[in-house]
């Protein structure tokens, strides 16, 4: 950060701001990154802005274009490395900073993304402009979690959601599971649904529940103009047809075992059930073999532009999932509530479990109150 | 607490102080409370003192012994309302402030004791004394708590610990439980351990992991004075003689089931067995019936000035202490690693469940890292 003739915590006070700003589009940018960026000169905010929406102006851009004639000399605070690529709908950023004589540029963290990947910095260091880099960047990279994992992997980033007691109980036998946490933990499930590109789930939790699956508060949608979608695995094609979760919008994407007779059904009825499924605006993706691999089906929801999925599932999806190596992130509701019982629905079910040594270490443990419940969150590397 | 001429922070700032000193004697002072006095003139502290051990001076007859001739119209600070029985050893505090003529008493809480509840405070009223209660009440409360439950029910205070995974089991199906928690967690055991009266566990762990369930640090035992007695279940006598819970001191107490043959033994092995353990040392409890029911184990731990009780057992031994009503505290300490399965063990097992509306609810939840694992604790009302 040579050369800057301003503070360093004022970097992080201007880059916070940044940050705050492109966090406001939280769940509006996929497949592309939250961005906020603040142009300051002589101390002062002259101009800010984000990306708001997939198509729209990047934060670069929009700001610069705010800020009008008044660029010249001034510092651009962004909280991603800016674009330098051409084989998109806008123009790359580099350009227009160049265009704007802009003197330095502070930036969070690098673009992970192949095709920039510390190319933009260069290009505009080859300009004369000068560019630091690393301000407040694991904020940063949290916020851009999602995105960091897909552009670098082509899979989406994966939260597990659990809402358990706390005897790690997430249903009674009987199947009992509403409601274990309280209204605020169930309302900041609904916002994390609203970040999300989709929600997995399974036969089971939905024939138990018939649950919406959407992001609402308080009944209401929680965005009009976004919605996640809904991805449903049923091998068989138990789920009737009159289940809230075929109620579109928002999408329903059905993975179910391929060509073979069901258990169910014959193969006639299963195939009229596709049929149906489908002139209802279902979209279905078959598998082969006897169960649905999710690094398979992760493949293929990252090729359809899902970038980030929330696993809201039973015991045996959520221990699959970690089986399978796909869980990024989890997310534990646990009520202040013991029911005990060695027949309840474990947290964290299936046939395989983990020797102690071996057990799947959560990292960066990051412990809330929300309501009268508990959140503890964390990260799978 | 009117007419006392110190500022009420003051006063809180003074209890404080006798409340760490209180604190110092934790584990030495059963069936006793623990107590801090503050001896305050002009201002200033002349003499401070705890009661340290059962049999030693009370606080408040120490403090002023400590004083010397400089009592008269000081203000004493005292965690907990003054003694005025004569029916012990020692003789009633009152009279000794009395004598001292200090000026104001300040107390933390009355004392639950049927034999003092407010007959202390009258006592010293009456003679001129201006007396002032509920300063740090709350907290006065919380260090005395097994005090307080013992004093008026007659039975210990019972705290359940649990070590679990995040996903909620303390072992895997093959019974691998050593060790879910790390180090601290650990360390933080055993200091809680040397702080009750007694632990009580049951055959399945001590025959699994033959441990010692002694209070020790790095090793070493953690006050050559004091250790909790150990409580066993072994309904049948099936713990091996040689195993470490049978290496006395500390004593150990074996509840097994009365008379009937048992399902390993015959009635004279059996008999033969706990002759065996008493000439060990080992104290038996025998109970009637298929099952023993925790509140009357609890009814003759208490006879035997057993006030506080730590479980420390398995699923079931967990929840047979829920069901039976005896568990007034949770500590629940969580590794942050998940190793599913269904099969695992779960934090608590038994036949029976609650449905989520009646499950047993954890009030005045208290959350702390401890080295890498959280700590979750909270009482059962």
């Amino acid at each position: 950060m040579e050369g800057l003739r301003i503070l360093t915590n004022n970097h992080e006070l201007f880059m916070k701001e940044a940050l705050r700003l492109a966090a406001k589009a939280r769940g509006m940018t996929s497949p592309n990154p939250m961005v906020g960026a603040v142009i300051v000169k002589d101390g002062i905010i002259i101009a800010k802005d984000y990306h708001r929406r997939v198509g729209e102006l990047h934060a670069e851009a929009s700001v610069i274009s705010k800020a009008g004639k008044n660029t010249k000399g001034s510092i651009l605070y962004v909280t991603l490395e800016p674009c330098c690529h051409k084989d998109k709908r806008t123009s790359p950023c580099t350009e227009a900073i160049i265009k704007a004589e802009i003197k330095s540029v502070v930036i969070a963290m690098e673009d992970p993304n192949p095709k920039v990947s510390g190319r933009g910095i260069k290009i505009l260091r080859r300009q004369g402009i000068e560019v630091g880099s690393g301000i407040l960047e694991d904020k940063a990279k949290r916020l851009n979690e999602a995105y960091i994992k897909y552009i670098t992997a082509k899979i989406p980033f994966v939260t597990l959601k659990v809402a358990m007691t706390l005897d790690g109980k997430i249903a009674t036998p009987e199947g009992q599971s509403r409601w274990i946490t309280g209204e605020e933990a169930r309302r900041t499930v609904h916002l994390m649904r609203g970040s999300v590109d989709a929600i997995l789930t399974a036969v089971g939790t939905v024939k138990a529940d018939n649950p919406e699956l959407t992001a609402r508060i308080a009944g209401r949608a929680l965005t009009l103009a976004r919605s996640p979608k809904r991805v449903v695995i049923d091998p068989d094609l138990e789920i009737p047809l009159n289940y809230k979760v075929f109620k579109l919008p928002p999408e329903t994407i059905v993975a179910t075992r391929k060509g073979q007779e069901s258990r169910v059904e014959s193969r006639e009825m299963r195939e009229e059930k596709i049929k149906a499924l489908i002139s209802k605006g279902v979209k279905i993706i078959e598998y082969e073999g006897e169960r649905l691999y999710l690094k398979w089906l992760m493949k293929k929801l990252g090729e359809m532009e899902i970038t980030s999925v929330m696993i809201e599932g039973g015991s045996s999806l959520s221990a699959y999932a970690l089986q399978d190596g796909m869980v990024d992130k989890v997310v534990f509701f646990i009520a202040p509530k013991i029911i005990g019982g060695k027949e309840s629905m474990p947290a964290i079910g299936g046939t395989l479990y983990k020797r102690l040594q071996d057990a799947y270490r959560i990292h960066n443990i990051n412990i809330k109150r929300v309501g009268e419940d508990l959140m503890i969150e964390g990260y799978i590397h």
